[in-house]
């Protein structure tokens, strides 16, 4: 793991609390027409007020110039080498869908898509995002689909997506996906990477093939998108390199996941801030860490949706004093990464950080936007020291050497 | 070694000298009365008009997050990564005091302290810091102790420090300390941590019994403690790989000892910083790099004193016109780690530095704080990068590559 060799030497178990508040897609850049980002163009009186009172900063989620999707944008909050710890797409979604994986069991995250039923030209890879409600008896007639030799469950997940998992006689898990990379149009069959991938790639093939025939009646979800073949890896447990006893409060299936994968207790919770603030309230006596995921803002940038995000930002800084009156010792604002609406993606753009604990006076920083964060006195640093300053500030580690 | 692995082959020998002035725990965070830390209280005039003139930033002692010991603080501003090249406690007391370790000897660091001699709970670590006159005796008793098959000394330190030092057969250095971990609160036995030391954890607890006894009659030092059971390392030495004939000007013995490990020459000085200017004067035609150490800071920082701290950093501003009539070509202020006085104990916090040379016109920056310092053209830097560029201003360093 993780940025300083010495961590477990270092940290020692103490009552204070940190709470980790990740906003997914947290930073962005200038819309043209203004020159302001989303943060500079909403109204954040309760983060702008916070941040006088914080240590600043901003992070490099990955490398510069890099942009990480949401795995290696969390791993490297939680401390780990983004690099170094990667997870498939497939064991992640998984994972958050509660599926038990074996060690040996190879897992895909699948999408329902629409193509051209005369061209096979992909034309929604997300079959007009439909709900679980239409997507979940699909899921089931796929999970009845049988590969001799190999065991194999389909499991359906949140709206047009769904999980297959593969299980057989030594099945490797190196397949590409069938995603079309353009200049293609048409989904693109599995390939093995690796020769103990091979058997894995006929499978998945032959699940894709048997898919096509079994949606062929459907209007937009007439066949599937695999990506992310991959096992389940062994990481250090956050509890052990860390000696905290950490919950995650998320609800979408691949921040649940992930967190589980760290050895994180994942609680239970409802579908809003408001419900996963309300769980944090709740449990708050029963954990000294807690990983809050705040999707909206991430979610509105991938739409493009400027005004959007802007809201999202807007509603989350109303929810700021319930956190303040929760009386956390160190409570710790990030971003997994950079979603800039103008760019509708995620993007490499470093992303602001606001430290709040009791020996934090602030910084001269009176905004919580990029510009205002970059002059703060945590400077710009990897992701993945994040971690490290919420314990050191939290009181949690120890003098390293002599 | 160093951030930079072709270090040694870029670096030439000019007639131009080097002064890192190293302010131990020269950082600090703002006072929660006023908002200011203690360079921002201060009125250090000639500190900065010299970072008007100067190249200024920020440097990161280890990583972010971590705290150093005065070692790793050090091992980094002389260029070595701190993590690597990590020193026992007892080998730096050892070698501060000037005592000649063989390869195969073991140095432990001692105290004197008080238990409870009833209930053997410890109640001063530091034996009410009795002062050298006292435990300059105490040590000659201690050194009278024997142990069947082992050679052991007791050389008296500063105050309440000693150095025990063992040779044998084969002793290993992996040793427990004695210092008990909360919330133990009587003094530990020592543990060997491998089998190659269980010999040294046997003779450790033989002398810490017998130490017992000896100052059983004493009101104070009643009890010792021991840590950083340690072996001299091999390490690259500052001469070979900056091509450099290095001095250090320092009081403190561990500081004397760390230089004295990297290769530097340790030059004779008094105990205050006046005279160790001195020393630097009269040796200024000998060599082409001079570590000099100035304590003060660090010491009011830990004691928690912020007017302490203030009037230590004021003291040093006075003494600069002497360092600036030296026409030194190349004057590198900097810290090893924080110290706030808020905190009352070495921290994470990013740290200072300045760099004055020929070719530094001012980086826009009028104070010698960590807020004005962190807008310096040099930016957050790990401090393991100082040396580089202290050489490269010196123009020591020559193109790398082609």
């Amino acid at each position: 793991m993780i940025d300083f060799p010495y961590i477990r030497d270092i940290c020692h178990k103490t009552p204070s609390k940190i709470v980790l508040l990740v906003i997914d897609g947290l930073g962005g850049i200038p819309h043209p027409k203004t020159g302001k980002s989303e943060l500079e163009s909403a109204c954040l009186p309760n983060l702008d007020n916070l941040a006088t009172r914080s240590a600043t900063g901003m992070t490099i989620p990955v490398a510069p110039g890099i942009t990480p999707g949401s795995g290696p944008g969390h791993t490297a909050l939680f401390g780990y080498d983004p690099v170094k710890y990667l997870v498939g797409r497939g064991v992640l979604e998984a994972l958050g869908l509660d599926i038990n994986l074996e060690d040996d069991e190879v897992a895909v995250r699948g999408n329902f898509c629409t193509v051209d039923k005369t061209s096979n030209a992909l034309l929604d890879r997300r079959a007009g995002r439909i709900y679980s409600i239409e997507s979940t008896p699909l899921a089931a007639m796929l999970n009845e689909i049988e590969i001799p030799g190999i065991q194999i469950a389909v499991h359906p997940g949140k709206d047009y997506r769904f999980v297959l998992t593969m299980r057989g006689n030594n099945l490797g898990a190196s397949v590409s996906d069938t995603d079309p990379i353009p200049p293609e149009n048409s989904p693109s069959s599995a390939t093995a990477l690796t020769e103990d991938s091979r058997a894995t790639a006929i499978a998945a093939n032959e699940f894709i093939s048997e898919a096509r025939e079994k949606l062929s009646g459907q209007e937009r979800a007439n066949m599937v998108l695999l990506r992310g073949f991959s096992k389940i890896p062994s990481w250090p447990q956050i509890d052990e390199v860390y000696r905290l006893n950490p919950a995650a409060i998320a609800a979408y299936p691949m921040y649940r996941g992930l967190a589980r994968l760290l050895g994180m207790k994942v609680l239970n919770t409802g579908s809003t801030f408001d419900e996963q603030l309300g769980t944090l309230e709740n449990s708050f006596e029963d954990h000294d860490f807690f990983f809050l995921h705040y999707k909206a803002a991430d979610a509105a940038g991938e739409d493009g949706n400027f005004e959007g995000k802007i809201k999202t930002l807007e509603d989350l800084d109303k929810k700021i004093p319930r956190l303040i009156d929760l009386d956390i010792d160190t409570l710790v604002i990030c971003g997994d990464h950079s979603t800039p609406a103008v760019l509708a993606s995620h993007s490499w753009h470093t992303v602001p950080l606001l430290i709040n604990a009791s020996h934090t006076e602030g910084d001269g920083v009176e905004s919580f936007t990029e510009k205002a964060c970059a002059t703060g006195s945590v400077g710009q640093i990897h992701a993945s020291s994040v971690m490290t300053l919420a314990l050191a500030n939290a009181g949690k580690l120890a003098r390293f050497g002599p």
